[in-house]
């Protein structure tokens, strides 16, 4: 199969970004580092600031974030920290401000220890999904509206944040968009270009990634036209965040013949899901509340949702993946296994880091897991 | 050193309290189970109902709990899941509704586990201390009574709950008043005796405790006039709650000759500091909202107490522990070190679970800095 050109053109965006980052700020624009995908990125852009999505991804920085953090922590929490530390990330280091949010215990504690290194805002993200947290996280969202006035001197205007809503929830159209073409058989795209493609566009500029995505659905759509694409069994990936660096699972899957369909995760479905339903802040809260995270307590709608994405995907299986030590994704594992073997759909999960120690064994298990499907 | 008398009649009151607690029940009194420190008691008590803290403290459950928990969560979590599974715990079984919380990740996720086999109310506790997280606090807490008195069908009157608040707080006055008795060296008591008062203290009527305490002031401050009690280096443990069969970590310290003379832990200051400062649900609320958890974020509160306690115990060097796989008091203890050593406070970390394995390695390392101090 051929290269997808709005995939190279991504790969090149990405090349430029660092440069164009700075080019940004010496504009005057402030850059707001983000860790999560619960920050309401539409404040930021209607203070005509620049967010960027702080990934985490490599192993690289792990040994000197375990001087201070624990090593039994997830991978993702003592990468990003080591990268702060290090300061071996460009868009940490152009971050003016951090913010972070209270999602699970790790990167809520590793956020103190953060504190003393960079200027950090966190959010209270409530556990629960009722009335009361609700409202406790609209006054968390105005109070981020607030500070980004202040941080940016730009007021958020009704029109700028109409127009940053609008831009924020075409973006969203375009990502559903791809997932209906990925519902072919074959696939337009494999699991490889499409993670580049949610990882890469934490990191750049929203016009870009906007741009990109219009080209490649036409790309798809052309594909899909000719029956060009992926076969294979088709394999849904649900759990958590495979950001920049992280490209394991989708690896695994897909060297064993099989085509990753669809991403359940903070970079796949919880990324775009979910249209801003109006212009007010309390329609934007209330679309960022609702993102169906492990981390809430008591999340049927993400056991449902993702009983639906298999049917929309037409996914043959499940390949549930945690990140090592990450509890809430862990614990929720276990009822989402049972509950999909009930409605009949084979999943398996796996637990995993950034190494490369346990990738025979994993591959062992993934191959005999896509044959048996 | 002879035996406490009031700590043999603890054993002794424990030895019967299955079958008081049944008597209770038959008389018609509810039993309301508890996890954790933050589930305000006395809401319990006015209700002329039972509070009985869960514990989860032994090995032989984990196995059973591992079918369906993850391995590399907390020890307490899947001790105290494996009761319930295995029906195991007279206390569990006892209760007719287990009352949670959303204290960290392994144990807010479990409870949807819990939830398929026992009648649940989780409260929220939120991460944050501010005037908007006390709200939503003292909303839980007065949904808490609206359940408790249903439950129950009695009304919880101010009068009622006055007398509640009256006689917990006469605990916590006897409880401060044993550590203000450990201050003195020798030590009138132990820290494997102190450590059994709290355990236990949990699962006795609070009738019985009260009474217990109040002999026990009596028979140490009878040791302190004569001098008597334990010398060698004074130790302070904080971290992790140490519940009931869990006494490896006093163990390992007074083998060495050293005393533990305070436990800054839910087994311990976590569960009596801080009086609840007058008759009103805001009161209530507020005392429990206030415990220096290391699930809150940003316990400043909680280092400076630890702080304190050091000079108050008149200790040498702390003991930092921390259930293996607990996030929160993990990477907080990170914190913790380094602001001890910056007050020139001896501190060692460790990281352990209930089984025997780490014993000998644990033994050597806390030899060493018992010597060292
Ligand atoms: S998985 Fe949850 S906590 Fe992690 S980035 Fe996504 S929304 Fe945030
Ligand atoms: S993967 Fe899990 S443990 Fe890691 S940052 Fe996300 S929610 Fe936290
Ligand atoms: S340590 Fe914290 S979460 Fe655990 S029982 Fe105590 S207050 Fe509750
Ligand atoms: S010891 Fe830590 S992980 Fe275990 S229940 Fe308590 S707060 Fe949670």
């Amino acid at each position: 199969m051929e290269e997808l050109k709005s995939i190279k053109k991504i790969s090149e965006a990405f090349a430029g970004r660092k440069n164009e980052l700075y080019g940004q700020k010496d504009e005057g624009r402030k850059v707001f580092g983000l860790f999560c995908t619960f920050v309401p990125t539409e404040l930021i852009l209607a203070a005509n600031a620049v967010p960027v999505g702080l990934c985490g991804g490599k192993e690289g920085t792990i040994p000197s974030a375990e001087e201070i953090l624990p090593r039994n922590i997830c991978p993702l929490i003592k990468s990003s920290f080591g990268f702060k530390k290090d300061k071996a990330c460009p868009y940490i280091e152009a971050s003016d401000v951090i913010i972070g949010e209270t999602t699970c215990d790790g990167k809520k504690k590793m956020f103190e220890h953060l504190a003393e290194m960079t200027r950090l805002h966190i959010m209270q993200l409530p556990h629960f999904r009722d009335d009361r947290s609700a409202k406790l996280w609209l006054a968390e969202v105005e109070e981020l509206k607030k500070l980004i006035e202040e941080e940016t001197g730009n007021k958020i205007t009704e029109e700028k944040l109409k127009e940053a809503i609008d831009k924020v929830n075409n973006v969203r159209k375009l990502f559903y968009k791809i997932y209906e073409l990925r519902a072919n058989n074959p696939s337009p795209i494999n699991g490889k270009d499409s993670l580049k493609l949610f990882q890469l566009s934490y990191l750049l500029d929203i016009n870009t990634i906007e741009s990109v995505l219009e080209d490649l659905v036409e790309e798809l759509e052309e594909r899909v036209k000719k029956g060009e694409g992926y076969s294979g069994k088709r394999i849904l990936i649900a759990g958590c965040p495979m950001v920049a660096g992280n490209t394991k699972i989708p690896e695994l899957i897909e060297d064993t013949g099989a085509v990753v369909v669809g991403e359940e995760s903070c970079t796949g479905t919880r990324q775009y899901e979910n249209y801003v339903e109006g212009y007010t802040i309390e329609k934007l809260a209330d679309r960022y509340f609702k993102i169906p995270c492990a981390c809430k307590f008591s999340n049927e709608e993400r056991i449902e949702r993702i009983k639906e994405l298999v049917k929309e995907q037409n996914a043959d299986g499940v390949v549930y993946y945690t990140l090592q030590y990450c509890h809430t994704f862990n614990v929720e594992g276990a009822l989402i296994e049972k509950e999909l073997k009930k409605a009949g759909i084979p999943i398996i999960r796996v637990e995993t880091d950034y190494s490369e120690s346990d990738k025979e064994q994993l591959k062992t298990r993934i191959e005999a897991f896509v044959e048996m499907i």
